[in-house]
């Protein structure tokens, strides 16, 4: 799909920018998301530039879709005056993340410049702890009375439309601010004019608790398809709403994670495309080692066997393919436990059920590749040396494939993250098990 | 969160219905997509016995929420009228789904039982390719043409808003029923009843067309944070709506079919939950298979080297440990660049830049394990050994990662899945590499 906009401001951002009334339309017709996304891949400098051409409210909305660094570094280059402006006018989440990339000194100093209600919204929004339904909420949400009729319900709502996240699902609450009910717009549609809320609210609410998960929280939300959820305080008061889009980038989050842990890779809060290089090493460097000094427990059980290995040179031939078939089946255990577990497609509880049928599937696996293997080993080496790799190859795998199931219920039952089972990890604990097995087996088989 | 409903449900399910008039009531205030998650756990002829209960606009919905082969399950309970009548009723997305699931033999005759404009209407949507746009759109959604006026589109929104998929946005089209504009019920409640839609339209719409790659479609839908995105055939014509829940269904099954893919297991259509042992064997059997084999030339590579082994034995010592850094290495480099593009975050075109990058990290990453991995050796087996393994280390390192992230790109350029570059294929790739470079490097050290 190409964005005929978004190529004109292109040339102009090479060439410089030879027509400014162009650039406004340009501007005016892109939406501000993809603007965001734009301006957030130029430097800082060179975005600002851009910006200060438009008034603070257009400022406010492009900024909400900066990448979150970018935009931290965007706010430096500002005044302190303007930016309150800003602040002032962005989307209440978004703006509590800008506040969190601005250092501390001047962050205290900023806040008094900005309009009391909207900084008392602030601070308490920045209050929540990272990766919390509260952290990721915002404050704009249309709230109702049980005693409202649609007509007034609708006048309500289109007096705060603009500045509202979603004006599509609205909120019926208490004296006390307690959430009672929901209505969306699409109902009020529907209803005629004199209709009380309380007729017409669905008192079955989809909620959140305000320091419930937010992985928990975005697959409730797309579980049941909302467009919004309502976060609720201790008392039940309504305090937020979760919105889908928010959900999305939080999935989209979560996901990116689990794969970065699946892969041993430290977590990142950066894009790979803008990740220096001291982050990706940093990132990178802790698990290699762990690993490395776990792999020389495998080193020291090759080297114990020493002797056997010399009677049975043949035997050293086998030694990758068993050891990293364990770890293989491993690791595909270990990822369809981590994304089962991730997705809520299994619970703690399913293990016992899941680890029968695991030692079924992996014996039968074990067998199937045992015999695939005995037939190199007979043709290269005899059957003796044949027998010994295909029982190897049996326990190797099922040892191999339990481990990797198991790894990721015990950790969520620690409640560590089931993701730190990374491929890696399982591979290098299947090894040591695999070097022991296979030369047990060995040893005792031909009596040495 | 417990939903008191869902507790008493599970209470009647478990110790038999007592009190018919209680389910209905209990049915009746459960979320349809609960009811229909729950209901899908169960046997189908349970599942069947709940639903009979209902009216068939009922049914339809609860349905529409089930997993999709137990839906097709529970079609065949069902006698042809009355599955006829349902499908009618059915979300038009939902029910294409189902219609696949029906055996080929069942499907004409049931398709001659649904009313005309249906049935044509579902014959449209399932020609479309698996996981293109036009396979997960609805063609429930609300047009509007530009001589209208807010008033006259809000009367026009009311009358269908029951049977739309999403009344939120409405898409305005022209006597061919080509896409002009956009408006948003937003906009429509803040503008005066006599505007005309071609005076609020907005006409930069954000679309998709019939024939993308939905993974595509989702991550533009989720960039611009809409709720619906319009699908248009190759005249412009408007064919149907992607919703927001539809993308982070297909968001959810793409992230999946990738962890599946980087930890070596099959495509799975089905939950891990109920995957019967068969499906499980069958999804990861083959892939093991492939990399048993190329293990044997890691055997291979150690068996041309014996004589080198023999004479220092004390080398077979570091082996897993060289071989397995390359692998690990490997499998974070690949992890990181597999993610990254399915995300969007990095572009074929990034490749130069990134194995630029690479380079530096990989051979930082490599130094310092090189360094680390040198004390052991020295401290084992002397300084000439510890001088072998370092620099066998250096060029795992390097060679693996600069392997595990190119191979994503190569993939992707001749439009392969990129995360078919697995761990498990990236580490017996690197143990080939691996066992090679090691004791080419010692017999060259050692002179042997």
């Amino acid at each position: 799909m190409k964005n005929i906009y978004l190529e004109r401001l292109d040339v102009m951002l090479r060439e410089g920018i030879d027509n400014e009334e162009e650039l406004h339309r340009i501007c005016e017709m892109l939406h501000p998301a993809v603007l965001g996304l734009r301006l957030s891949e130029l430097e800082p400098e060179d975005a600002k530039a851009i910006l200060d051409r438009f008034l603070p409210e257009n400022q406010a909305i492009v900024l909400s879709h900066f990448r979150k660094e970018k935009a931290g570094e965007l706010a430096e280059l500002y005044m302190d005056e303007m930016l309150a402006d800003i602040i002032e006018l962005m989307p209440h989440d978004d703006r509590v993340d800008l506040i969190k990339q601005i250092p501390e000194e001047r962050r205290e100093k900023l806040l008094m410049k900005i309009e009391e209600a909207d900084r008392e919204d602030i601070m308490r929004l920045s209050l929540y702890e990272e990766e919390t339904a509260g952290a990721v909420m915002t404050s704009e949400f249309v709230t109702l009375r049980e005693t409202m009729t649609v007509e007034e319900a609708l006048v309500s709502i289109r007096r705060v439309a603009k500045d509202r996240e979603t004006i599509y699902n609205a909120y019926v609450v208490d004296a006390y601010n307690r959430l009672t009910g929901i209505v969306t717009l699409r109902e009020l549609l529907l209803y005629s004019g004199g209709t009380k809320m309380a007729d017409i609210m669905n008192t079955d609410v989809v909620f959140a608790r305000e320091d419930e998960d937010q992985e928990v929280v975005a697959n409730r939300l797309s579980e049941y398809d909302l467009i919004a959820m309502p976060v609720i305080d201790d008392h039940n008061k309504m305090v937020g709403i979760v919105t889908f889009d928010d959900v999305m980038d939080v999935r989209k989050e979560e996901a990116t994670e689990d794969f970065h842990k699946m892969g041993s890779v430290g977590l990142m809060n950066i894009s790979l495309s803008d990740a220096p290089v001291k982050t990706l090493i940093l990132k990178r460097m802790p698990w290699l080692l762990v690993l490395v000094f776990m792999n020389i427990f495998s080193g020291a059980g090759i080297a114990y066997f020493e002797d056997t290995i010399e009677a049975v040179v043949a035997l050293v031939f086998f030694l990758p393919l068993l050891i990293d078939s364990g770890g293989n089946a491993g690791s595909q255990a270990s990822t369809l436990m981590v994304r089962a577990l991730a997705t809520g497609d299994v619970k703690i509880r399913d293990w016992f059920r899941l680890f029968s049928k695991e030692i079924f599937v992996a014996i039968t696996i074990g067998v199937i590749m045992g015999v695939a293997v005995s037939l190199v080993g007979f043709f290269r080496s005899g059957p003796e040396v044949a027998f010994v790799v295909a029982l190897t190859m049996v326990c190797c795998v099922t040892v191999g494939s339990l481990l990797g199931m198991s790894m990721p219920f015990l950790l969520q039952k620690f409640n560590f993250d089931p993701a730190t089972a990374s491929a890696p990890l399982i591979t290098s604990l299947a090894d040591i098990a695999g070097v022991l097995m296979y030369f047990s087996i060995a040893t005792w088989y031909f009596n040495l």
